[in-house]
């Protein structure tokens, strides 16, 4: 952690990341849920990596999220003992599913009658089992209005040896639509009220039973979680501009930042020409409603702490090609650099950023590896 | 060759290849290529695969184009020995572009005086430069109006002891924006128009030099390639949606569709919900202009020898997100699948998707790596 951040190694588009920030995120989400008196079980489908793995069990975290079951197994590997894999089950995968429920506190989600069958005919081992709720987001999920749907499959799992009834689940990534504090306060209400109503219905049988929701802009932006029993977020250990647009982060908490080298200028049109594309940053963009400006990425310059932004100016990634990005900046940026600079982009999308790179570089100079 | 297509030992999102579309993709441009009398110089971005790359040698290819210092080396081990890198010179990766000068002809694509000056510094194997222009894409290159830069920089390179004029190479990148045959055309003429006028400018000082153009679209669809010397297409290797959509190829002609394990299926909406998400496809999108319609892929049944298209109807890809895809289905589609069902989707963009899915099955069971 004493060594300062050094640029003269990076040749090739590299994803860094700011511990201190990363370790800020994880430390303010595990304080509020630990306030409110919540199950925090992040999400680690953003990172997928053992290593900050280790940096949320020392802020106390024994249980995690995931998105496919390929990922529970890379966490199992690295000893997390209690996993929920937010996915409705894939039935294909039932070798994994079993081998994992031998080893581990698994947790899986189901919506179908044919699901919860085909788990309790092939398991040998207990699962929890959550119904998956949809609480507005209309992805998947069942309808909460579909009660004699509902009822038909606690009954059976009911009666079931392998499968114990956790409770329902539900994910309101709708919340990624907003762009106000009201906005997501209106849908943390109506999201969680839909979960608080099935759970007064069926506590009184199911005792042991929990409700849980939590995307990062709820998590992130609410204070209040009352009659709730777990959160799940997962983008808010690095965030990114989406979230800052989303209004659940500020720019200071990003905690990752693309270094790209300069390959080209073009004066003419003030633009940069970076080697870093899509299949680093994917091409997720972003549109800021004020101008309906559509861009990729924004522009940061590294320093040797990690990034600073620039003043003022509209510095952003305008384009994205597979390998290719092109970077639109004022006048002050555009004679700053030459070819051969290193410059900063912060991502739209830091989940789907730190999916390709497949690595992360710690302004200590640290190589994190990911699944 | 002979085992018939087995999706029983499929589990999760697995990228389909279909072997003899893709033989016949390959035969079809080289031989194209031949008749015109063109150096066909395929890109490798699309499959970075050195099986794929044998492929291609069986049609005669020789010399190859990659788009990264990365992938020239994962070719060169492979025993390619003529590689253009195209794309600018990322000068901070002067040891590989060492290495790779001293193993095989490399060829590099520069557009600033420092570029050049900085490789003639510290290169000691020759290398064949080609000066990178803008035909018309505007994504980076020499603007053709600037003579008088263009001729310095000859000048510069004609100085040089281990950097030999190659030619001029650019890239009609603004051809994937072509809906019709005609608008095709207009590109292929603009664009090659500006490097015909170059080559008759400077052929008389430099006898041996080229020009190199030829993205998928353009080299799908013309049949007059006179005056030009190089093609570089690529993504017609496996073809995709997008190139369906530009009129580069027929859907039969797609060499490559995702299966993908139904998880969900929502009556109400007639929606399927697959594994397979961004993580999978890549958020690359596809608006369809006649009805204004945006999609992430489209359906198809996977059958014994492949896969096959649905009857009429409209079903496709409607959402994508981390590891969710919402596959629309009309009501034939809809009955006909079960959850633990695989489905099959053409995607969008091939190039992308085949870099997140990082390997090929074939349709005999074969699995190809890529890099």
């Amino acid at each position: 952690m004493n060594k300062p951040f050094s640029k003269s190694q990076i040749t090739e588009p590299t994803l860094l990341l700011n511990q201190k920030i990363c370790l800020e995120n994880i430390g303010r989400m595990a304080e509020k849920a630990s306030k409110n008196g919540l199950i925090f079980r992040p999400h680690f489908k953003t990172h997928q990596s053992h290593q900050i793995g280790k940096w949320f069990r020392l802020a106390g975290v024994k249980k995690i999220t995931v998105s496919s079951l390929k990922m529970a197994e890379y966490f199992a590997e690295a000893g997390w003992k209690d996993i929920t894999v937010a996915f409705p089950v894939n039935i294909l995968e039932i070798e994994r599913i079993q081998r994992l429920a031998a080893a581990i506190q698994l947790n899986l989600l189901a919506e179908s009658l044919d699901t919860i069958n085909y788990l309790e005919k092939n398991l040998r081992s207990s699962v929890n089992l959550f119904l998956k709720i949809d609480i507005g987001y209309q992805r998947t999920g069942i309808h909460p209005d579909k009660k004699e749907k509902i009822q038909n499959l606690l009954n059976r799992i009911d009666t079931c040896t392998y499968l114990q009834f956790a409770g329902f689940i539900g994910h309101a990534g709708h919340s990624y639509k907003a762009r106000s504090k009201q906005e997501i306060a209106d849908i943390h209400t109506s999201s969680t009220d839909v979960l608080k109503e099935l759970k007064k219905e069926y506590q009184g049988k199911f005792p042991g039973m929990i409700i849980s929701t939590g995307d990062t802009p709820t998590c992130s932006v609410m204070d209040n979680f009352s009659g709730i029993d777990e959160i799940r977020p997962g983008n808010f250990v690095f965030y990114d501009l989406t979230q800052h647009a989303i209004g659940s982060c500020r720019l200071n908490d990003i905690a990752v930042a693309m270094a790209c080298p300069i390959v080209a200028k073009h004066a003419d049109r003030n633009e940069l020409i970076v080697y870093g594309g899509g299949v680093h940053f994917s091409k997720e963009k972003l549109t800021i409603p004020t101008d309906n400006q559509t861009l990729n990425g924004v522009v940061v310059h590294l320093n040797k702490t990690g990034w600073e932004f620039t003043n003022g100016g509209e510095n952003y990634v305008s384009k994205l090609s597979q390998e290719h990005g092109t970077l639109k900046v004022d006048q002050q940026v555009f004679d700053r650099y030459e070819v051969g600079d290193l410059i900063g982009v912060l991502p739209v999308h830091s989940c789907m950023t730190a999916n390709l790179m497949k690595s992360y570089r710690t302004l200590e100079g640290e190589l994190i590896a990911r699944l």
